[in-house]
């Protein structure tokens, strides 16, 4: 089933909605760094959010340096953001 | 304890000891680019590394999308390549 595109309106939406995130400069998507006391901090954390998106069938582009994660998060269906990322970038700030 | 980097010598030594390793064209690191076959597998790769850089205490940079994971070993300490990448390097691939 193809992903619906955010539109302009929905999208300033969502956005107000998020703390701590914003809009990529180079593409349609949204990141956001997380910063831990350590590696083990840092990667439990992706462990949590890696359970989350295979749960979701949704997964971040991510990186991770030491007790740094940056996550990207993009819809390739809809070619651009959607209401799966925003709902995501939720539930990772949930956890 | 100062790490010590890799002189020239040791350098082509252990880059030839390495399969699927090159050097980084930016900066004095080796990188590997993994793929699997689903996130899942992905994930589980990681989370392997993951135990054995803490153990190492010596911490890949690393991002994933999906089933790929890109890998770039390289040691702050040494302000480059040291024979901890290289140790790391061979731990990872043995997996």
């Amino acid at each position: 089933m193809a992903v619906a595109k955010l539109t302009e309106e929905e999208r300033t939406i969502a956005l107000g909605d998020l703390q701590g995130w914003s809009l990529a400069s180079d593409r349609d998507a949204i990141e956001r760094t997380f910063t831990f006391a350590d590696f083990v901090e840092a990667f439990g954390f992706m462990t949590r959010v890696a359970l989350l998106a295979e749960k979701a069938d949704h997964h971040p582009e991510w990186s991770n340096v030491y007790n740094r994660v940056e996550i990207a998060l993009t819809t390739h269906d809809a070619d651009g953001l959607s209401q799966r990322d925003i709902d995501m970038a939720k539930s990772i700030d949930a956890l």
